[in-house]
């Protein structure tokens, strides 16, 4: 059976070929400019002899410095900067700067304000490689598409790209607190050193701004939904600004989470109630005053009436009441409102996953045209496994902007390698069914499918001070998946997997195609290990990271795993069906009948949606209980897979960099055991059921489980 | 008046001859190795062109590999590594691996341990630079040493060095937390990623034991001295043992606070009296189970009956016998106790600067020989300035080891360019005339006045994951400091200065001499333009960082920087003689005698030692109120003009390193000022006298100063 599910052919390594390989730590993230050798090199040093650009803004230089910047140092020799393009010249061109382009084959209908083409065209009867954009953001995104292509070591001849991002706003959701601790980040604390701020701007806020560049996200959240009031204040504001001032060349704009409450909590109103002149009036002097300080500010993120947040319920006013209220004191300066659609209260006692639904659908159509609902990937919170929200498909007159989580707080945080390039594709291709077959979730962000231009996209970071950002090599990955996925939701990820690969340790197959292999199974994996078949939400308590499936004593019900697995003596799993929940009922009907039945609801959603017996035949032809067992397995065995697959591409990556992977994989594959192990032990004490043929008992008893302790982990709010 | 006490020589650059600087972060500390150029190169290539060594212990290979990694970064060429010593070598020799040794011209009699001889000897005729140790530790300090001379540039023929450390144990004292939070830290969170150790050890870790050995620091306390019980469970022990393991071969040992009620918290006991058996077995048994994991475990730090610490005072025992029931559970494994003298309570209505002494002197001679009394650098709590700690030379037969304060809670923290270099000489050559005259406090500490062998030094680390470690390019020269002194505390400040100006910038004395400068008398500026003329302790709640001269509003009285100045109608100061509360009588009666009198005590120490009145004639001719504004505004100017110091070396600097300095130079002459315009504002609105002629009245009003806020300071605990 296991043999079956994947197959390692771990690449037999050529030690004669090995390259030498510098030491790295992480820092240069996937822009690393690798010196340059062999037919590479001279093709680089053909096509990349000088830089010619007129235009002359801030953003312009950005791309002329990043170009002389990756080029000098995979060639050995920065590029010249020239005033027109020549032979070998990279030419950065705007309509406004550069009459000559009219002279070129080129269109730029269509590239919009940040897309960009790089054609290979002729100038004086010289190859030049032309980058063209409306406007100079463009450049810099054609310059950064360039210098990948670059570090391809491929032919730089004949060059023929058109691109235009397909979301209008990229973010990144930074849950960051004002005292630099970083609310579920595994990759130190925050990066924004908010003590030394607005005067020290330390080197870092450029890097990162230009890693978020390379990507196309375009806009950063600084401070954590859970906000403080004192984001909002003067001295923050200016910190903010003086970020802002880092970020703005490189097209990327600063947001604030605003909490609902600060006037009142800043002693200046009695009410927060969003009807309340004064407090519209109250916030619309807040914004004047951001602007003032930040003229291109991009508006606020909310969260509110959600897990004890403030918010316009607490004056019996609605979502859309208190949305609107901000959109219309940011509206005049062009800033707009993501209202996050996260809630479920804690007197509800209906099915959780179908709060949100419930709370907002009935006001589609009822908000402001400069407000977005910010919707979670599903509609419990962030699991390995999510079946994709209700609510895409289910507002149409409304944007509804994606969240993802990129910082794995329930994948392994930052030691498990669980790209999650798969797991944003999986829901990005979902299909709502709202209007026919082929209304995928990525056409209702991407707009197309209900017709809205202000569109956009957010990850919650897995940025930190760490050295490498993200905790780890691999969790890199999924900040780039995230920024790939943002420019074109319809990107693969195996695609972006190869491309990740290829930047951040070599394009050489005989590391990029096991690597790849590696990633691709990863976070399948790691639903095997720890939330198989549509389990979800049985983590510990100690910062969501070991395995909790018998915790049933939070103070909310809906926080406590038993409420999810529902496992008792007759079976497993959650009754979203008409004889349950009705969950399924918040779908279209294509997708409702679907899973009305066990029989046709895929396997891996299976528990999500139904109550199965332990004895229920699969379609494998195993029972539940069976199956179960053998999926925590599977994911244990594929971690030892990925452990071998690492051991063998040694002398082909840098040792500290290698070394990490290597002790994290190794950290790994016992987390993955724990989990198998406490699962399977408590799952058995409910089920009674013997386990499969060759499946090994849990190494220790269930009590020995249930003791265990993660304290102080860094993320825990 | 201001003019007359300090002169700027501002460096003329010649800026033909500015070398081209790489870019720098600060990471590589004063072991950056920068590549030689010229005479310094080919003197380089010639004296370093193989190692040859023949130990083969953990250590000696350290040290062989820092000399690969030194000399190959400054020639680029890394050195062979030879059998025997051949012309150009450097030659690492101990007398139990080295034969030869016996051969050659020099004596490791009085050696010790720790200490090491470098020496240009000859072998088959040809010139070989010698460094000789008792044991391999000594080969590492010497190969620092020679690494050292190396990167100066100078001649390397004929070198002639002996050094042995003059204090036994070498210390840091970090007061990190579980959560990675530092208290009073200022330069990032924490550097132990203790939830991935014991696995993961980072890059960080070995460069932190290169630093810390390039000292000759050889120990560390990784935990707060507010300390959790956790520390001492078994994941935290095989946490600080991982950590033991990557330091052993660069000679640090690894060290714990031990909070006094662990037994307890940890539900293991009911009790923690030091004479009930119970209590005596579980801490042996503790101290066996450290042992097991880590067999060259230091010994622990307690912070005991100290703000709210629990300890044996709490079941009526005194710190002796609670010391030496700690000690007696180490004593069987080579292991030794630090219990600090930092007590005052809060119902003694005693002057806080008496309660130390009141409380440890009784006990002289009471302690274990496996003990020593950590006593701050003064009576306070690393106050700008303090007289030394009246226990200096008032146990005898006890061993006191000094603990100063590298991070810069008090004195500016991570922006302002305080060097502590004349703080930590100014401590240790302070005479106690315990033995008479000549009884500094450097030879309190490092056993010669009173015949002790087992000796220490601690400085309260400034350490944390920022990419400079210490905040700031200028708050490693503390860290360099304490180090140096730490071997031998009869060095000069000026000199520890020069050494580290030339490896961390350049040996080129057009900059070592105006950094050398800037350096030199910014810790008296600092003192200036916070607490002049003695005061002590006048600085603002939030984070002890800001000017607060007003607070009275804290919970112990001796918290408030009321109890401090007692500024009055008629003067200022706390009087510690006779008439007031005869903190005097604690020293020597030289010393008393000379403090008796205001005409007869220095003035920098005035108002800690008598209340004086406003118009009291100081010895300069000036009133005490004018002498105080005039010291204010001495600070500022001084500011002022490191800010134009540095400005004229922006050729010689790389450019991230430059900006740094000269924005926290800028930040720090903000604050420099706001310490004196609310100090002034303040201290005015109770002398009613005017200011001095050419002295500015404060910006804005008092109450203006009063609602400053400082929030989320990063150290705050």
């Amino acid at each position: 059976m296991l043999t079956r599910l994947f197959s390692w052919s771990i690449a037999l390594a050529s030690i004669a070929a090995a390259p030498a390989v510098m030491a790295e730590d992480g820092y240069d993230l996937w822009l690393r400019y690798p010196k340059a050798e062999g037919t590479a090199l001279s093709t680089l040093s053909s096509h990349a002899t000088s830089i010619a650009i007129a235009a002359q803004g801030d953003t312009a230089k950005v791309a002329r410095d990043e170009l002389i910047r990756g080029l000098g140092k995979m060639t050995g020799v920065n590029p010249t900067v020239a005033g027109t393009p020549q032979a070998g010249s990279i030419w950065l061109a705007t309509p406004a700067t550069d009459p000559a382009l009219a002279s070129q084959p080129v269109k730029l209908d269509g590239l919009g304000d940040e897309g960009y083409l790089i054609r290979t065209v002729t100038v004086n009867g010289n190859p030049v490689t032309l980058i063209a954009a409306n406007r100079e953001i463009g450049l810099l995104y054609g310059a950064f598409h360039y210098l990948r292509l670059a570090q391809g070591g491929g032919s730089l001849d004949r060059i023929d790209i058109r691109s235009t991002p397909k979301i209008k706003l990229r973010l990144l959701n930074h849950w960051d607190n004002l005292d630099r601790t970083v609310e579920r980040g595994y990759a130190g604390q925050s990066i924004w050193d908010w003590w030394r701020l607005p005067e020290w701007k330390g080197p870092r806020y450029t890097d990162y701004a230009r890693a978020n560049a390379s990507l196309g996200i375009n806009g950063t959240v600084l401070n954590n939904v859970n906000a403080k009031p004192e984001s909002l204040t003067a001295p923050y504001i200016a910190k903010a600004a003086a970020l802002a001032d880092v970020f703005r060349p490189y097209g990327i704009k600063v947001y604030l989470s605003a909490r609902w409450s600060t006037p009142v909590e800043l002693g200046e109103l009695k009410t927060a109630d969003p009807l309340d002149p004064q407090v519209a009036a109250w916030w619309k002097a807040k914004a004047d005053e951001i602007y003032k300080a930040i003229p291109d500010f991009g508006g606020f993120l909310v969260k509110a009436n959600s897990e004890g947040q403030p918010g316009p319920q607490d004056y019996k006013r609605n979502h859309a009441e208190g949305a609107n209220m901000l959109a219309a004191a940011l509206k005049p300066h062009g800033g707009i409102v993501m209202w996050r659609a996260f809630v479920y209260a804690h007197d509800n006692p209906d099915d959780r996953a179908k709060q949100a639904y419930a709370d907002f659908k009935p006001l589609d159509g009822q908000f402001a045209d400069n407000v977005l609902v910010q919707v979670k990937n599903g509609a419990i919170d962030f699991q390995p496994r999510e079946p994709f929200h209700p609510l895409f498909g289910a507002m149409p007159k409304t944007p509804l902007m994606m969240e993802f989580q990129i910082t794995k707080e329930y994948l392994g945080q930052s030691t498990n390698l669980t790209y999650l390039g798969t797991l944003f594709q999986e829901t990005l291709e979902s299909d709502t069914y709202a209007k026919g077959k082929g209304s995928t979730v990525a056409k209702v962000i991407d707009g197309s499918l209900d017709g809205h231009k202000l569109t956009g996209i957010a990850g919650v970071a897995n940025i930190g001070v760490d050295r490498d950002w993200s905790g780890s090599i691999f969790n890199q990955a999924d900040w780039y998946a995230f920024g790939r996925l943002a420019w074109d939701p319809e990107l693969g990820a195996e695609g972006i997997a190869r491309e990740w690969a290829a930047l951040t340790f070599s394009p050489d197959r005989r590391i990029v195609d096991p690597v790849v292999r590696m990633m691709m199974g990863s976070r399948e994996a790691a639903v095997n290990y720890m939330t198989p078949l549509g389990l979800a939400h049985i983590m510990s308590v100690y910062g969501h990271y070991g395995p909790g499936p018998w915790v049933d004593t939070l103070d909310r019900p809906e926080w406590n795993p038993v409420y999810y697995h529902r496992a008792d003596a007759q079976g497993i799993g959650f009754d979203r069906t008409a004889t349950g929940s009705n969950a399924i009922a918040q779908y279209a009907p294509e997708i409702a009948r679907r899973l009305a039945k066990v029989s046709t609801t895929p396997e891996n959603e299976l528990l999500w949606w139904h109550h199965v017996g332990w004895d229920q035949k699969l379609s494998s032809g195993e029972t539940l209980w069976d199956s179960l067992v053998h999926h925590y397995d599977q994911g244990v065995a594929y971690v030892q897979g990925m452990r071998q697959q690492w051991a063998a591409l040694r002398p082909y990556v840098d040792a500290d960099r290698f070394k990490q992977t290597e002790t994290f994989l190794m950290m790994q594959e016992q987390d993955a055991r724990l989990w198998r192990n406490a699962c399977i032990a408590y799952f058995q004490s409910i089920s009674k059921r013997p386990l499969p043929a060759g499946a090994a008992a849990p190494e220790h008893p269930l009590e020995w489980y249930k003791a265990l302790k993660w304290p102080y982990n860094p993320g825990q709010p």
